[in-house]
């Protein structure tokens, strides 16, 4: 299994500013690269947290992507995972439409009424008691076939990503804005180290939109 | 007047753990970088939170750097700057021993015990009622002859600034490792932009150390 993180952040690194409204922080150049990149995943993976403040449909936008998958006999777009302890996952979600294979990774805290709900849009995947044991839940989507997992955020589940030693390879694109704000998201929130801080090798440096990606190895890989 | 913000964050934007211990985000090559901007500018400011968590020098350290301002008839070291509302600064604090002048900007709410005993140590400046009021106090180091200004944190005060338009240039070290915590200190804290978020222009991107050295450009400039 192979793990990409990828996500767009302020020069601060924040993912959106402390009202949690989806911003555009980068530009066309950066949306085609993602594009690119969805396309060549088994599957995108949200937490919760995103799937409640922006509904992302984690599709592979771009027709020529889409055929390309299709005539390699895959789906036109990759499985979307979402990490969502308790179920929180609203049944009109974007990322619950028919567009795509979706997972939804609870823990045995997500309450019945919702496992029942959800069941119709998804297929759920149980592991963890309070929060999801993400070890035994990535491993559940390995054995479906999915080796190749991108992950678009939050910064709660991209804290645990690497946590949890899952992390392979680091994308940020850096933007040209400043936001600012300590109850901000940021592209690695959670509890956060305090000692044995992840290293991170700096693979790639390319101009792009008006900011820069950087790509990270870290020794996960 | 003009104003350069420099500080080194980890790849997640953030200038510590949330324990709030100083860590050595970058290396060699950019802290001999810090030294020579150091050595270019009038003054070096920082927070209050900043001298009470790693109680910094903030002289010039090389003496080839600090022989020339002294052959330029300018004293060793810039004078340093603490922005401290309430007159938080210890007097035992590195930044008030005699290797440079020291200007402390308080703010009307300073106790009269405080400005006492700071008063031994550093020249006052009062600006504002509870807080510091940012524009009047850098308009006060300017008539000081105090031109060219580094900022060297934290994320609090450089995002006071920016809020108060007075950021001409941002320098960030993006460092190779990961940090996280929805608590740690990052690049810009405070309570953060919601709509109108300051424009940054990429000036410059260079390998450094095993990170990378953004300059950023505002409008402000």
């Amino acid at each position: 299994m192979h793990v990409v993180v990828n996500a767009a952040m302020s020069a601060d690194g924040k993912l959106s500013s402390r009202r949690r409204e989806q911003l555009a922080i980068s530009g066309d150049e950066d949306f085609a690269r993602v594009d690119r990149l969805r396309a060549k995943s088994d599957a995108v993976v949200v937490g919760v947290g995103t799937v409640l403040a922006d509904d992302p449909h984690l599709t592979v936008k771009d027709d020529a992507l889409r055929e390309r998958r299709r005539d390699d006999g895959r789906p036109a777009s990759p499985a979307r995972v979402v990490v969502d302890s308790i179920g929180r996952t609203p049944t009109d979600a974007a990322v619950l439409d028919d567009a795509a294979t979706t997972y939804l990774c609870l823990s045995e805290a997500a309450p019945v009424d919702r496992r029942l709900a959800l069941a119709e849009h998804a297929e759920l995947l149980t592991a963890g008691d309070d929060r999801v044991d993400l070890l035994r839940a990535f491993a559940a989507l390995q054995e479906q076939g999915l080796e190749r997992l991108m992950v678009e955020g939050g910064g709660e589940l991209i804290f645990s990503l690497f946590e949890a030693g899952l992390v392979d390879e680091l994308r940020t694109f850096v933007g040209p804005t400043l936001i600012g704000g300590r109850d901000a998201p940021t592209l690695a929130d959670g509890e956060g180290f305090v000692a044995a801080f992840p290293a991170l090798e700096l693979e790639a440096v390319d101009r792009l939109d008006d900011g820069v990606l950087l790509t990270w190895q870290t020794d996960d890989r």
